[in-house]
């Protein structure tokens, strides 16, 4: 018998409109399911086709109720495990507890470590994330991680938009750097600058000062990060560029998570246009007029696709 | 060296009262530690002291929020292990997802291994629990558990409250009546009686009628049952009961979940009496003038106390 | 180069005309081995044909000299993992030790997760059964358990035999009155009753009277259990109920393990005919007039055919 | 709390007397249990005193119905890891399927390192044995193996029966003359003789000679070998020895499986002894006048006092 | 009887000055053992005191030859672990294969993890390091780990040569600017700079300037970094500062890996000194006059006596 | 869509030239590789082509800088695993660290199944290995273990250029009789000896004389060995047979290793050829003029090739 093989995608509740957007790429459905929460908030999944045999992939953003979220991928991994799925790929584009990467002081939690875990318990075989917090996350799943890059979708955006002259690449803190570094490379080779936090040395912890280190004098200002939370970082960020005397400000970031009040501060703080991409979903209530918001579904299913047929990821994200 | 042990407790946020009563039955402090959530729903865990070489009591009610509070075990788990406790045993008095302890249909999960699962990857080496759904999730976690029973507790009140004196357990449906005949030999040695749901042949899965099976015209009707989540099934109980001539209604179980209608439904059906512990937080407004609460803290504490001594915990709830 | 699979199946020597039986249904053959125990009772098994590759199905029954087929499962299973079989599904149509699914008491083992566990030590991929003695035991192993139900196989023959009316199902004992509810439901919405032992106050564990809870005055009764060991709760049941005015009564089981002296009590309590399934081989000298044996192998072999075609086995075997 | 810890001592049911004989060693008592087999063979077992913190040692000998007992081992240990013994420690003077440690050819078990891996699955965490077959089973096991030998006591005893001059060693077959090397150096640096099987070459795998290489005339031959299973290897090596002109020939082997005809061929094989130890049981219809059996029992005993006390085992056997 | 345990060093081979002067500091010995190559450079080790019970360190400095000395210590662990041992700790001052902690690109391995991975397979329980790095390294090892800092003890011997002002931390690429951050604030919040690489937007990866970004002009100017090997990057930003105005310039680092040519190029590039421990050995014909040696060995020792009484290694570092 | 499937070779740096010649023989090509060490010995290796979904075997040859070749091994498997290979095989065709299979004193540890853990853990799941130190290493492994044997190889060599008559094979100590015993089948029958070591009461472990065992005068001695390290136990064992009135030697063995002073020994002792396969590279400087190589390559490709086609390789090298 000769031993076909088919791609199912199973969506958690999560951010199903994304899901949808990936299935339609890749030509397919995703598959029906039912899936609530018993009245104690249990959740409960059961799908409504045979997923035997499948090379399944699970996709889920973990936004707002989190933990629920990571639960119910869990709970969609172990179903799939004991309804025979052959491949379990579970496509997380935002890695949930990805800040919590490290101890950074004693007796906490790694919560990434744990994350992938727990993933691997339930039974996932590989991940595929997007712009993880720290490439280092890679190592903490025992098993192939597909890691995509947003930067080709935002950088693009950003050329098109502002061109490539007087462009300086701004990290909003020191751990980010080498980040805006290969922003910077990727956008020309244009100069970069980082915010420095000065601290009060007699009252540790306590940030004093945003220092701008580097030049951004007239400049057009890329900041860039991983993420965008409450929007402090950025706005504080934002905030010191301009008044070093830079001619405008545009943020770029893959994860758009805007906890409030990110919407009200980035609208504030003086920045000419935020930049992300849908790896969350960011409800009507958290957007505002300066925010664009690229979709990452073609990269997800090109992805997945090449997953499937044995292709190369690399050849696909590689320069 | 002599190797000296400590035993200390940590708490989750689940249900922090219960964990101080039972400190305080301990002659103990709940360890001090920073909890609380990051703004998009990410938790934090960090203990204030030292567990190294402990002997650690992980101690969670996973009541309202459910999978926040899963989340919440998981990682202090994670931070005990990473801070070199010698041994961490998780008490939870209500283990949860307990009710899908198997496949009902095809491609579903069965949360409860799962659960039981995550807890021993994330580093737990024991379990306790209280009334476990079915007993045989105690062979879901590859480990000790310590697996206690409130009925001791409960009929101990129900004896004082009611006598002995033309009792009859009735099990609120077919799957319990033999939780319902160890009550019955508890208590005495009553009659027994179930509520048997009947199904339309022509309309599967929908029940026409709740027929009572025994006798129970003219008695004292103990309605036991391990958990009330919404009340439904004990409120169609009771009013079958009273419908087939039961003299009163007394309903007993060890968790209460309560979720909504559960108090409207349990004051209106009829019934004279609700007795439960605390396993789970009962918040105010989930609570009504027939509910009586008992608190399970003074077995948690007697069995975390055998535990950390080496006793024998099946001496202390047996017979 | 193609990648074909093929379907193996290899037969333990428990019930070898059992396997031999499925393999007619699946139009193969079962693989010829060398399979015998040295003089010191160490059994020793070798395939004749290789297995590399293979989808291979290890069918056993567990009957009597049930530890020396349960450790002949385990080394033919080690055995076809060294010899590179792709997949290694494992046909139990009876589970050995799942009544031991729970520590009754304390310090007792749990001895069904330990089967599941060594199991999967072997390396067993997958699991078939037929009516696991409960439900969760699905849970004990650490993949994908097909469970298949004798119902439909049972209930046929009894309408078929007997007719649709007068019926009412029976459970033996307290803790089988769902299974009972649900052979009510499948048999047209038949009363339902069970024998509700009653146990002395002043000595514990000892049963002194097996009452009758429920109408079964003039009725079919049909006492319904998993397996029929002893029969001895089966005998004192079927006496219970025909004291209690039944008017005939069939027994139905899955598992016929019959040890003794099991035909004789059920040849001698007043029973009209018991159904069991051959799950279990049931030699001459246990068998007795009144019993009627149906081959559960073309069930076994549907599902393993589903199996290995990635065909829905719920499909299969729901409604 | 000062952390005591206390050695207990179980025993399976295979060879009671020997557990007895180390527990009086040890001066302590083997715990009480219940252990039986239910009507289906099914085996049952529970201790009677809680064993909740004990430095736990399972002693079991894996004699006639050796797969029983190598479940009743499994399931013991299971008992006491979920009865939260502290350490586990399984005795083995005989360690089960140990000529099963390789393929010897395709498609075969490898069953000696599949009951290594059973054990761990169990629970246990460490071994002890006496004279594995081969020193490799050693590293079948992941933990620590206290392997004994009792080639002290037998050339103790040896020595003392029939002096030192004019013996020489001889290994029944080409398998074993390093050990039968090491016999000779302890004996004071006798000859060494092996018997070669030489085979037709038309027809493999068929003997036809037994050839002494080696000078055996006018010697006390001390034939030595692991294990005496059927005596089918010794009588003939005897019987090749005493042509060779042999003056008298002694057997020594730690194991005494004794399978029938193992009795009656070295009763009638021309040796004038064989000396055993008790790592096995030896009924009373396997023995014969010319055998004399050592009691294992000090030596485990001692080697159990010192894993319990963290001495050294090795300064304790060696040299 | 009263469990007592003893702590107990083992040194590999890679450092054995580093494991004597850290026993020296606890007041105990390296236990003694044979250890060395066979002609085809295999590895034995043996020791010569029982390690049954105790608390063991194990000790090794991967620097030059570095496979040997990981294999070796995964030999040692395995040779503890089979002894008994109670607890094993591995101290690895210098982390292996630290700078492999992701995928750069894609079908690269990642060795950081893998190493964590082949230390828990081989048996060790904890982990020991100073600086690792990248912090994320903590969390690929599946057990505690103490993430030691020489940040204390080289920013003293700083503050002591060169007092703290004009002082302005640089980071020597743009991954690392974090950790100069932290350096900053624990020498009086001083300001920070970076090299920023400039490549060549039509020739990848090829770098064509150092650019400093950040004040240096007339400034003392400390370079900081985990490890140096040859010392390329550390000298081409020693001299960048230097052009940029730098008064003088300190190098500091934790780990001295020194490889060739570092001896020449730190001497010839300008700088004023280099600081660096000892977690490596630095051979005599890799020393020159520049450099400063301080010793790790009392941080170690405290770090291994406070994790062998349970006390709180983090109260020892923080702050 | 059709599931294909690609083989792909991968090679080590240990021993290249055999790699190709194994691709020569199945008509493919090496996959392309970086790989080379960083300046302080860390590996480094990345594959030039995707192995996405491929049926990866990694060959590597472990012979001088062994511990540089394991750790090689083990990081090409972590990136195979990482880059989501169907299946890795490894093909060791000398096992390293065989000879250290089991404890030969206490305190000492089991490399060779320690090796097999560390490949496991990287990720392996198949191993394939030519003569094996003992056959027992086999089950070091859990996962299947293709074993290959050089002997038809060697001997075909033998009798072709010896022919049969005459031949007295000879085992160089008195642990490898079972092998010699096998060879003197192999080649129709031949007599056997081996050289008897014996030691000095007074001294233990100080062999005085090599005494020969067996009838060897006149004889072509075959000497048998699975190695030869530095060619000490051969050369003795050469002098002794010799000395004892072989007419001439031939040795005979899988795997040349070939230590210093191997060549030298060799050369001088008096033997007439030595034969060997180049399971490991024999650099010139460790030839001699008396040497004869012969080449695995055929039988790894035919090997290689049944495992990918899923073909058996027991019929391939069995009789």
């Amino acid at each position: 018998m000769a031993n076909s093989k088919s791609l199912m995608l199973f969506s958690g509740r999560g951010y199903p409109d994304l899901a949808a957007e990936v299935a339609d790429h890749l030509g397919i459905t995703v598959t029906p399911e039912d899936a609530y929460e018993f009245a104690n908030g249990e959740i409960f999944v059961r799908y409504k086709e045979s997923a035997r045999g499948s090379d399944a992939f699970v996709i889920q953003s973990c936004g707002e109720g989190i933990n629920t979220w990571v639960m119910e991928t869990l709970i969609m991994i172990d179903a799939l495990k004991r309804a025979s799925a052959k491949r379990i790929s579970v496509v997380l584009p935002f890695y949930p507890y990805a800040r919590q990467d490290k101890k950074h002081r004693g007796r906490e939690p790694i919560s990434a470590r744990l994350i992938a875990d727990l993933l691997k318990t339930a039974g996932a075989h590989r991940l595929m994330c997007v712009d993880l917090h720290t490439d280092q996350i890679q190592g903490f799943f025992d098993g192939p991680v597909d890691h995509l890059m947003a930067a080709p979708l935002l950088t693009d955006y950003i050329l098109k938009q502002y061109g490539a002259d007087h462009l300086t690449v701004v990290s909003p803190d020191s751990g980010r750097v080498r980040t805006a570094e290969r922003w910077a490379d990727r956008l020309g080779g244009t100069p970069l600058a980082f915010i420095h936090k000065t601290r009060d040395p007699l009252k540790p912890n306590q940030v004093v000062a945003n220092r701008v280190v580097g030049e951004v004098g007239g400049r057009t200002c890329i900041i860039v990060d991983d993420m965008i939370d409450t929007g402090g970082t950025i706005a504080s960020a934002t905030r010191a560029v301009v008044e070093a005397g830079a001619k405008q400000v545009i943020v770029a970031a893959t994860h758009g998570v805007l906890s409030d009040p990110a919407a009200e501060r980035l609208s504030n703080c003086g920045l000419t246009e935020v930049v992300l991409t849908n790896t969350l979903p960011i409800p009507q209530n958290h957007r505002f007029p300066k925010l664009t918001v690229l979709s990452i579904a073609p990269m997800l299913a090109r992805a997945i696709h090449e997953v499937f047929e044995d292709g190369s990821v690399t050849s696909l994200f590689e320069s």
